[in-house]
């Protein structure tokens, strides 16, 4: 692992590699609350490239951008550009992706809003050709 | 205003002066979500000296330290010092504090937890014998 162009903005751990399948390349995710917190926050490392599959959250999600440039889509959307100090509100159980640009580490907080009400359900990747012709 | 000299870890933007007398000092709170959002999320900044009153939330709070050198107490406990990357968990109805240190600035988010309980409870202000004898 070379993290040594990550973005210097990162303040929070790295962490640990995440092992699945439920994201093209290679992701780092440190959960910041205690395991059996009413509101998970992970902070979530994406190396140039990455990006998750297409996925939903049954009580919706909140993105707080801290490094880096990537993406938000939602589906049957345009595609958003994210830098540092962006914020992505995501309702519940809209499908959508986020990922790192090609060329930049990304890496934002996760905030799962209320998690009681279920997990995430998780989709098809994104199609390579939509993800390469991204800017 | 002067925030040349705040940490150049900061990546949300300061928001707007607070004017309030709930704290001691000058702060700056930037609202990162919508007015009638599930899970309220604020940038809050604090000038070097500045800190709130004594109080509590009805349904906790969860703050993420992201510049400067801070602190945070719970009544009848010691005082923590905060940096960067320090992740603090408050539970419902805990009486507490938090602010910069004398020498620096310092800028947290903070996560409002289950909001819909109720609202934050002011009480008194820390007493400046025991601020002031803070490192």
């Amino acid at each position: 692992m070379n993290t040594n162009n990550l973005s210097t903005s990162v303040i929070f751990p790295i962490g640990e590699k995440l092992e699945t399948d439920r994201f093209k390349g290679t992701v780092w995710l440190k959960m910041l609350t205690p395991a059996d917190s009413a509101l998970p926050i992970g902070n979530v490392t994406f190396e140039p490239g990455c990006r998750n599959n297409w996925h939903k959250h049954a009580g919706g999600q909140i993105l707080l951008v801290t490094g880096g440039r990537g993406y938000y889509q939602e589906w049957d959307k345009p595609v958003q550009e994210l830098h540092p100090g962006d914020v992505v509100t995501i309702a519940a159980d809209v499908k959508h992706w986020h990922g790192a640009a090609k060329d930049s580490w990304f890496s934002h907080l996760a905030i799962e809003v209320h998690p009681e009400i279920g997990p995430a359900t998780w989709l098809e990747p994104v199609a390579d050709d939509d993800y390469n012709q991204l800017k």
